[in-house]
């Protein structure tokens, strides 16, 4: 069975930038309304699909000719609000779909983000998810939101900053430790509440954790680095790893799942207990035709200074008054090397007309037999950008779903109630006994 | 006219300590789920309240007998989850109540504080408020939230971290810049959004501020402060100064109404633009007879340990194996400043006796002629303390507030739309002029 996710950001457009233009997309001003996000969680959760995906980020890319300009001109994922607190009111209208909250570790406190993914949980019933990110905004560093460390070192900052949050989250409280006992008058038992007295290198936490035990404990775990360190990162603490592929060239991708099954039994774990995630973006039409005429009708919208702010906000890399014939893949940067595979032998002006990046167009059918095809060589899930909201998420769940659905891939409806579970199978409701965090369990 | 918030925590219990054994109450475990919190929204809605106050703290009390063991046997305060996460419920909710929100500027950067009150006065439309603290749980510094400082250094921090956030809030974003234009195919004009560049002694933000202007910008501003320069921090910041008052002492009352309006003038404010709400604990029914019955009930649930706990979290005093005829009066520190004006001529059995506080106890004419003789001396509104919820909730919106509104003395529908409105009357969506965030305003 496959999993899906669709992503979303709380800011006009995340990735197709410049379809705020579009008339069909209401995200604009939507982004900010809870009405718009109620219905998109209810529409998704229709579909019965396994998370809406929340991406976010702190700040405001400046790195395209120099300025921030371009990226306030065509709203590139600015201006934007915080996707953790509009959660409760989609929990409250939903009953099983999970959300997968990106949240830093270097803007947060590990105390603070326990305390916010516990109440998450509690307030979802157990449907949250923590797409893990270290960061990368510069920006942000000018608004005191923390140093920015060199990337290997957040990455260990990262790995104690989980070690922090594991001991909180599974090693503090006993699993009945708030007996709520009226013989005895306890509410919950002291005896059963332990410190975490974590001393570290970047921490120093002693706990115990303040909120109570909740469903999953551990929030189900995304993350999405593509580094070697990225990697190693996602291969021992993500429960869902979600990564970028080519459709085009299955034997590559072939390659890259097996590397990560491997990695990821490196780390002691069963290699398919990590679900690989896919994003893509689906434009599907009842026909091949009707699917091909939407894609044109997008293509009139997207910004090219937009898509290259973008660029530079990703690589670091500016490309503004560069050669369009420039190969890509003869640029470096740390973000570069993130996605330097898939740009290989393509210039500025492939990077710019091949928008939506992963497209799958066509017919039901058609999207549904690429997405096959990428399961059947170990793609566990996809992860689906909108273009247009709302209208991408309804094509996704009226044509999409049922396609899927029809063929067996995908579930009919939920037979399970937490994110965790969604994922892992009934009764999975905390993390297996072979992820990091099993460690820590009392 | 009368403002009245009702004052809750997502906690088994903020204040009354025990209940969480009477079989009225349903929080031990419903101040976890959402139905439960919605169900409190829209009640007090429908009693027309100005707001839902929501304490907060980051931490377990561990001051009483040498460690945290009263606070989690009785509740107190703990296990607790996050209340800014759970208001985009409620907002979803309801349509005009607003929302109180403890946010600390200890625990968090002021970039962040930023960005999350500007969601939520989206995502509320305008409906949120923030109730500023500087924090003084000492177990929160353990868990490597920062630093706790000497009282008045945090005070100091504090005044910056003002600074910063109005900058970001008033001073970032000029009203239009979020122009949308499709003609020039301008989502944000640049050359409207201004960074922010502030370097001072603790804190240095360039900006801008990520998110667009939200309707009120900077939020509707409680503070609590009781200590000489909590005062002086509220008469200069809030919007609505939340203070404890003896109502058997009304010269005393009087005279500290006085001198606060005398306060906020010497800030160069409007005195009467500051509402001095009063917190206090009604137990209302149909009869004084029936409201004395409720209050008999009631006693037999609080928590001796539970209470002294509580004391010591508030005070840092350990009244453990004290004398209970020790006068409270003689005890000092710097908590206990804050209160020890209400403690003249208390014991510790009096504190323990006298439960809850500030309780009025009647039917809604009695309880009402008390409220109208307060309001008289100058207090503005009143802040309710819930004794069971579901009930205490209840009684205020279907008992008390029918008195007030026959008598002329509060709202019989919401007549205008934000928080701050709802104080301070149509029209003023923003902050006064004489307000301090005004200095930043574009």
């Amino acid at each position: 069975m496959l999993h899906l996710n669709a992503f979303s950001q709380c800011t006009p457009h995340s990735q197709a930038i410049g379809q705020w233009k579009n008339p069909l997309d209401k995200m604009s001003l939507g982004y900010l309304d809870l009405v718009m996000w109620t219905h998109i969680a209810k529409t998704l959760e229709r579909g019965c699909l396994d998370a809406l995906f929340l991406a976010d980020i702190h700040g405001i890319y400046d790195g395209y000719a120099g300025s921030r300009n371009a990226s306030l001109t065509h709203a590139v994922q600015v201006p934007g609000s915080d996707p953790l607190l509009m959660v409760s009111a989609l929990a409250a209208a939903t009953k099983n779909i999970g959300f997968a909250c990106t949240y830093s570790t270097t803007y947060h406190a590990p105390y603070e983000c326990a305390r916010a993914f516990s109440s998450l949980d509690h307030f979802t019933k157990g449907r949250i998810g923590w797409n893990i990110v270290t960061s990368y905004v510069k920006n942000a560093e000018y608004n005191g939101l923390g140093t920015m460390l060199p990337h290997d070192e957040r990455y260990d900052r990262a790995e104690e900053y989980m070690e922090v949050v594991y001991k909180l989250w599974e090693g503090s409280w006993e699993e009945d430790a708030a007996t709520r006992n009226l013989d005895t008058e306890v509410h919950s038992d002291p005896a059963k509440v332990h410190e975490v007295n974590h001393e570290g290198e970047y921490f120093s936490v002693s706990g115990p954790h303040m909120c109570e035990p909740s469903p999953q404990r551990t929030p189900f775990l995304y993350q999405a680095g593509s580094s070697p360190r990225g990697i190693e990162f996602g291969a021992k603490h993500a429960e869902a790893i979600f990564m970028n592929f080519d459709f085009k060239n299955l034997s590559e991708s072939k390659e890259k799942v097996r590397y990560l099954r491997e990695r990821i039994e490196a780390h002691g774990r069963e290699p398919k207990t990590v679900k690989i995630m896919m994003p893509f973006t689906p434009i599907v039409g009842e026909t091949d035709k009707e699917a091909l005429a939407k894609q044109l009708g997008f293509q009139n919208y997207f910004s090219t200074d937009g898509l290259l702010a973008l660029f530079a906000g990703h690589t670091g890399i500016d490309l503004h008054d560069q050669d369009p014939d420039l190969e890509l893949q003869n640029l470096d940067s740390e973000g570069m090397r993130a996605f330097a595979k898939r740009m290989n032998g393509k210039t500025v002006r492939d990077y710019l007309s091949d928008r939506p990046v992963s497209t799958m167009v066509g017919s039901p059918k058609n999207v549904a037999d690429k997405m096959e095809t990428l399961h059947e060589i170990g793609i566990d899930g996809f992860v689906a950008s909108p273009i247009v909201q709302p209208g991408s998420h309804e094509d996704l769940v009226d044509l999409l779903v049922p396609e899927l659905q029809s063929r067996g891939l995908f579930r009919k409806n939920y037979v399970t109630k937490t994110l965790r579970e969604h994922y892992s199978g009934q009764k999975n409701v905390r993390t297996s006994e072979h992820h990091p965090s099993a460690e820590y369990r009392l």
